[in-house]
């Protein structure tokens, strides 16, 4: 820090620049929101998107406005605070910028929470046909092909094409994978069952692919099974150590230690990997931290940038290993929302620490354990101390995600959702729109 | 009708044919659900649209899967019935035959609704400055504008151009109008006040557009009045009067007598005009219909196409001169969900009637009376015998609309979303999507 910037410094509020309005951005944000800084959160979007849930849009079970809440609207009563929607383009640590849009915004502590999107890890030509699912856009992408698959299989008069707009794949059995498969299966067995009079929408093929010998791999061996079951009892083709070879228009093609094969299949969803945004490489070349091979940062025990003490890195930008005993040294911390959650809260505290002249310890991830759904009234529940499946987990799925909705009237209006797609089994937001008018 | 094709005829289920999922096809669809006849639904959409709330969705208080229902979903029940995702290319009305994307779909009777779109008569290179208001693609574009328009503005440093950003132009001063330039008011004055930290919303110009003398046109001269003060209370200027004679990137030129002027606006929305589909014109040419200036079918008295028994038009698609005591000779019928829903259910009958060798009436609009919505509180009512205003009016309407929502646990969602808006003042639905991911 050059000696005019310091005394500029000293005359004014610290400044705090944020990068992301997703969880780690926006919980940060809103630990700020009565501290003595001036807080600037600069998103790509309006909104805060609550991406757990995404699969739901994806499948017709919720809208996009049930699980997005407007940024400006979630920190108007911060009067430190202001929102910017922009995209930054270049982040300048040494003069201690950020550009957005060409516009210059000045920063005394940055913290960068710009999360990942999907990824085909050099085999970018499959997104055309095997879409993941990380924005609103690709949620609403991935309705369409499922609803106009059926849509078309009704139409369809050669049983083999009608065959393949009837099979779905889902690459990656992680918990999106998971429970987009979970979700595939109760629109196939239940919620459409009545609807088409040439197809028979029981006879849909879910298949979800595994290149590992288990389901949700961060969970325990004892709930992948149970999540396997569940997932079989809803149709779905379970197919652990199963890796994909190639993705083309209308087919996958799949390897099992030996044998070789293709399915063929209209509807191709991709779960299965994600890397962080461009910004990270641009970061790295400024302040030589080094990425991991997703592009995730390596942070120091507070989370910040090796050799820049007032640059945080937090949620899923940062590769951040951890020791279940505190502290650093065992495996990256999973992309999931309450690390990024619980990474946000922790910056905050450090610089509201430091401004006050005290020091913080290093990041401790708690673990509240591990929930995914796998369709109605079936779920695996991980909390270390006590492990559940079927419906009381499920039950505690849908409380704890509701619960998480930043809005008051959003979490009603879901609450609300979710009792009538319970009872009805309908999913009333199945829309298909988009590409005609 | 030749003999052959009466032989099959008399071996068959008498096979009607419905174009069109709104308000008259859908219930025209639901009456006949359980008469002995082999229904055929074709739609482009596979959802039904409660058009009357799309302006909400556009001013993002209300999400799209909360006014659509699935056209499946809402005829599953129904065990004579198909529905057919597709778009009606061609109609023989001699072979009696209906090609959707190719098929062929043949009928004993037909059914026409395929309603109308906004429309800019000869001015058609206004459409991509001043987009108007029919389909859910249409709303979210509406709805991308409006608020990019106000972040936009917050960071605009240059006065003009700023002033511009908050400049809101609705051209035309009917229902849609009125409801939209509302609830633009509303959100300007009340929603978004604290939201921004540069820029003041109630700063924010909204100008209502209306060539003749007054608003609502349709309605009583004293609820226009009505109208007009709550409109103004929420900010909004009206100008009637006054003509577009052009509408450019950014700009809107009026006159208004002899006087001429400009306005210079980043937001200008259409609700000036609509025209039917090409269908019509195309059946005119087949059967000699005449079509009126905005593409509309003359239909007889049973609703009917002169010379075509069989082929019935209603709804949007219909010019109906409707005579105050029953039958012909009077207006034109307005485009309006309620006379479509009742020339759907009266074609049903006479269909229901004509197989068992009955006659049937002309048909008869009974008018329920009209209703529209200015922002939270507001509304003004006309049923004939009786014409109020102000928040009896509004709450009446909030009720009629949700009542005739399709599905029931949509009616429950929209309830929960109009109580939460209407105490918090909230739009939770305004999400930016589209453009950039």
């Amino acid at each position: 820090m050059n000696p005019i910037h310091h005394q500029i410094e000293r005359q004014k509020t610290h400044r705090v620049v944020i990068v992301g309005g997703g969880f780690g951005g926006l919980y940060a944000a809103r630990k700020l929101g009565k501290e003595p800084v001036a807080l600037t959160l600069i998103d790509r979007r309006n909104f805060h998107l609550f991406q757990p849930l995404l699969y739901q849009v994806a499948t017709g079970g919720l809208s996009p406005g049930d699980i997005a809440s407007p940024l400006r609207a979630v920190l108007k009563r911060q009067k430190n605070t202001r929102v910017i929607k922009g995209t930054v383009t270049d982040i300048d640590p040494t003069q201690q910028i950020v550009y957005a849009d060409g516009e210059a915004f000045p920063y005394d502590t940055l913290i960068l929470a710009t999360g990942a999107r999907h990824h085909y890890f050099g085999n970018e030509q499959w997104e055309a046909h095997a879409p993941g699912l990380k924005t609103v856009e690709d949620a609403l992408q991935i309705r369409q092909r499922i609803f106009e698959a059926f849509e078309r299989a009704e139409r369809e008069t050669d049983p083999e094409k009608r065959r393949a707009l009837m099979t779905f794949v889902v690459i990656g059995g992680g918990p999106t994978g998971v429970e987009l498969a979970g979700a595939l299966g109760e629109l196939a067995r239940f919620t459409l069952k009545d609807d088409f009079r040439r197809v028979n929408t029981r006879e849909a093929q879910i298949i979800l692919l595994e290149g590992a010998d288990r389901l949700l791999l961060t969970y325990p061996p004892g709930l992948s099974d149970k999540a396997r079951q569940a997932l079989e009892r809803l149709g779905v083709r379970v197919r652990t150590h199963t890796l994909v070879t190639a993705v083309e228009e209308g087919v996958v093609r799949v390897k099992s230690g030996e044998k070789v094969w293709e399915i063929p299949a209209h509807t191709i969803l991709w779960a299965a990997g994600v890397k962080t945004a461009g910004l990270s490489e641009s970061l790295a070349e400024k302040t030589a931290a080094r990425l991991d091979n997703a592009g995730r940062i390596f942070v120091e025990p507070d989370l910040s940038v090796p050799g820049f003490p007032n640059i945080f890195v937090i949620g899923d930008l940062a590769n951040y290993a951890h020791s279940p005993r505190g502290g650093q040294g065992g495996k990256p911390l999973p992309g999931i929302a309450p690390v990024a959650m619980q990474q946000g809260r922790y910056v905050a505290r450090l610089i509201y620490r430091r401004l006050r002249g005290k020091k913080m310890k290093p990041f401790r991830y708690f673990d509240k354990g591990n929930l995914a759904v796998i369709g109605r009234n079936a779920a695996v529940a991980d909390f270390g101390f006590v492990r559940f499946s079927g419906w009381p987990a499920w039950l505690l799925w849908v409380f704890v995600h509701i619960a998480y909705l930043i809005e008051y009237d959003n979490r009603l209006l879901v609450l609300v959702q979710w009792a009538a797609n319970y009872f009805t089994r309908k999913r009333g937001a199945r829309l298909i729109t988009g590409e005609d008018g």
